[in-house]
């Protein structure tokens, strides 16, 4: 093409100093493409990998719209009542837990569906009724899910994988890992190694507090399990070998600038969805279901997982995928432990949570009591609520708070008061039973052993 | 620079469709560039990591130039002497090993020097001096070398930095570590993790029958090493944050299309740099000095390496380079295990030895014996010749020979001769050795344990 260029010039009569100015233009912009990107330039031949398509929906940037970006390290929305996640849903390719879902888990596992089942706080998945037709004919699977451990500070909103986590291990009676990913936080922080692991033990604690069986259940920080289980990096090294960085920058965003680590890193994250990195579990069996519990952000982890698994002779894993928790100022990002305003933390006493919660969350009321009574709040964008939602287990008196609330029947200070009474003790038991987490029981967790469950033939 | 060019077209007064036509074609390359690199283009300004020139020289690209292409998986060049040593010396901004430093070697370790020193095979370093004064300060230092296990089939090419090696962990009687990278194979090649593994293993056994002293040595594979080595993997993590993607595509010549386990692995390589690596020897001690003998293809790996390593808190490795051992059809390229007539493999018989010597050995004699005595033959593109730089021991023996061959006393038939009855002995005698390396020796040398020698306080 730069040829043709160059010959249309030259018929056209061209001074002979501008075809040779637009030559040696050309040719530099050629020499510069080629030494930022190892190829020769092709007019009409960009890149073909970097849109790749799998069959779980594109892999690629499917986390961002004009309203919602949502990926493993931004999440923020211009709607007050938070992401529209049925939009998610289809952006990701992923399925929604609808009411034949729920009322299947239900059946399936004998019990009451776990309140984010049935308020539609886990709202998605991936191939969770595989699960459950294999859990039928008596195969077992077991659960993964994971915490990055940037701070000692663990908020409300980081509990809810780990509650949700516990019950499908209470109810299916399966083993469960745990996967601190401590390297990750040291790739992407201004930390030290020691620190990063530092806070994985400390995050171990808040997790094993949440009342994991621990003959069932096995944490581990990548920094120590890499370093003691050949098997979990030969499972990193395959899945390695078969994701290319255009991949990795389509999905993620990595761009040339970016360190190394962080590049290779979503293969530490995607091992553990496969049974074989854990010999001391599993044996060598590499296709025991795995289910992975977690915050849609993650999805895209596992996404890449999911596109790799076959492709190195494993089965995908599943997945159930829940809703951010919202930051104390309103739904538009999820809590950050890194903005203290917008987090009640695991450590906060009675009297930090009330006045946190009385001070900053957003709430869906109207500005003078007598509107408030006459045209009622909105529980939809109203912060206070939302947080109930996740955390008062019954049913019936949500809501009457919901209806009284957006009757006006129910003022804000109010509300505020019914979620001060529903965190203050739930926390100070979290406390309680961190407390009694002893060094020795940390140990226990964290050490590569078998676990307590029957593996099925 | 584009708006110029449009400007200076419009200015010539050629034709609007020429003019559209040229701004077209420079916005979809400026767009394709942006695509495939993430950055804007800016004329004269190309991307600035790219050329990144650290202090132990340009660490970019440095290994191909009109003549030569030197990188750890592509060596050729168009002259029959081989590859121009002095003319990568300056590429690469290492120094040449020169008399001087042969003599301080002889002083500071009372021996002869190795052939290979005498020779300028090995004939390029960095830092040596450095480690020669901490030495003669009763500092220790420890040897870092290693192998990737493409193949159970070792040539005799590959022995040259063990036989070295060897040798100076005689003369200076210090630790050695030697890496085999079945990781790397399994990445770059098509093959299991279980073939790279066992070739690693059968890899091993060569090696061991350099005569490498059992009490000082560690070999290990990285598929083995890495989940065995908590503080392997972290040194591993350490480089991975501090090296980006932009560094090793300039360094490497790595694509957007290269998986992410290639553009990730040269930490790998990078990590036994540091004494802290190996805790079963050097306990947490970081600062214990590494040198790496190793051919100059491997460079680039140790460049990277000396560029992270004060930005991590490390001591930067020294180096010893060789030339190749060129390939029997001659010295443009060097011996490769993957083609079979270019190469006198651990396993030939002594029959098989004769046969390719004389068959494939690239003569530098004249065409007829009339010719040859009377012109003489060309010592410095001779393959027989060359070997014999390497494996005779005999100086004088080795200069009678080149004088004679140059004046035409020798015929090419009676060099090859020599050259076989060097080999068949030596390849027999390996053979010999390797036969009694045990399963049990074998073990003994991959397990991590301590090694026997003083540490220096």
């Amino acid at each position: 093409m730069v040829g043709e260029k160059v010959r249309s010039l030259k018929t056209a009569k061209a001074e002979k100093a501008d075809i040779d100015a637009a030559v040696q233009l050309l040719l530099k912009l050629k020499v510069d493409f080629k030494q930022m990107t190892g190829q020769d330039y092709k007019a009409g031949c960009p890149p073909s990998e970097n849109s790749c398509v799998s069959d779980s929906g594109p892999l690629t940037d499917a986390g961002k719209d004009d309203e919602d970006t949502v990926d493993p390290w931004n999440v923020s929305t211009t709607n007050a009542k938070g992401v529209d996640y049925d939009k998610l849903i289809v952006r990701f390719g992923s399925s929604k837990i609808d009411k034949e879902l729920v009322d299947r888990i239900e059946k399936v596992s004998g019990q009451k569906p776990h309140r984010f089942l049935r308020r539609g706080i886990f709202f998605s998945h991936r191939d969770m009724h595989q699960v459950l037709d294999a859990y039928e004919k008596n195969k077992s699977f077991y659960l993964y899910t994971g915490r990055g451990p940037s701070s000692e500070a663990m908020h409300v909103g980081h509990l809810i994988p780990f509650i949700f986590t516990k019950w499908l291990q209470d109810v299916f009676d399966i083993p469960l890992v745990i996967q601190m990913t401590d390297d990750e936080k040291y790739l992407w922080k201004d930390l030290t190694l020691d620190e990063c692991h530092y806070f994985a033990v400390e995050n171990a604690k808040d997790i094993i507090a949440c009342g994991f069986d621990v003959n069932k259940t096995f944490i581990f920080s990548d920094l120590d399990y890499m370093g003691s289980c050949p098997e979990f990096y030969r499972n990193v090294v395959k899945i390695q070998k078969h994701v290319t960085f255009n991949q990795v920058k389509g999905i993620f965003g990595f761009s040339d600038s970016d360190c190394i680590g962080k590049i290779s890193f979503p293969a530490i994250q995607a091992a553990p969805s496969f049974s074989n990195s854990f010999p001391k579990i599993f044996g060598s069996k590499q296709d025991v279901p795995c289910l992975i519990p977690c915050a849609i952000d993650q999805d895209p982890y596992f996404r890449m997982t999911r596109d790799v698994a076959p492709r190195i002779g494993y089965p995908k894993p599943a997945l159930l995928h829940s809703t951010f928790f919202p930051a104390l100022q309103g739904a538009q990002t999820k809590m950050s432990a890194s903005d203290a305003n917008s987090s009640i933390f695991l450590t906060d006493t009675p009297k930090e949570i009330k006045s946190k919660i009385n001070k900053h969350a957003f709430s869906g009321g109207k500005d003078t009591e007598e509107e408030h009574r006459k045209y009622g709040g909105n529980p939809d964008v109203d912060i206070s609520f939302m947080y109930l939602t996740f955390f008062l287990e019954d049913d019936e008196k949500l809501e009457k708070i919901r209806q009284d609330y957006a009757s006006g029947a129910l003022l804000t200070g109010e509300l505020k008061k019914i979620l001060i009474e529903t965190l203050q003790p739930m926390i100070a038991e979290h406390q309680e039973r961190r407390k009694q987490v002893t060094d020795e029981a940390v140990k226990q967790f964290m050490t590569p052993r078998p676990l307590n469950f029957n593996l099925p033939a």
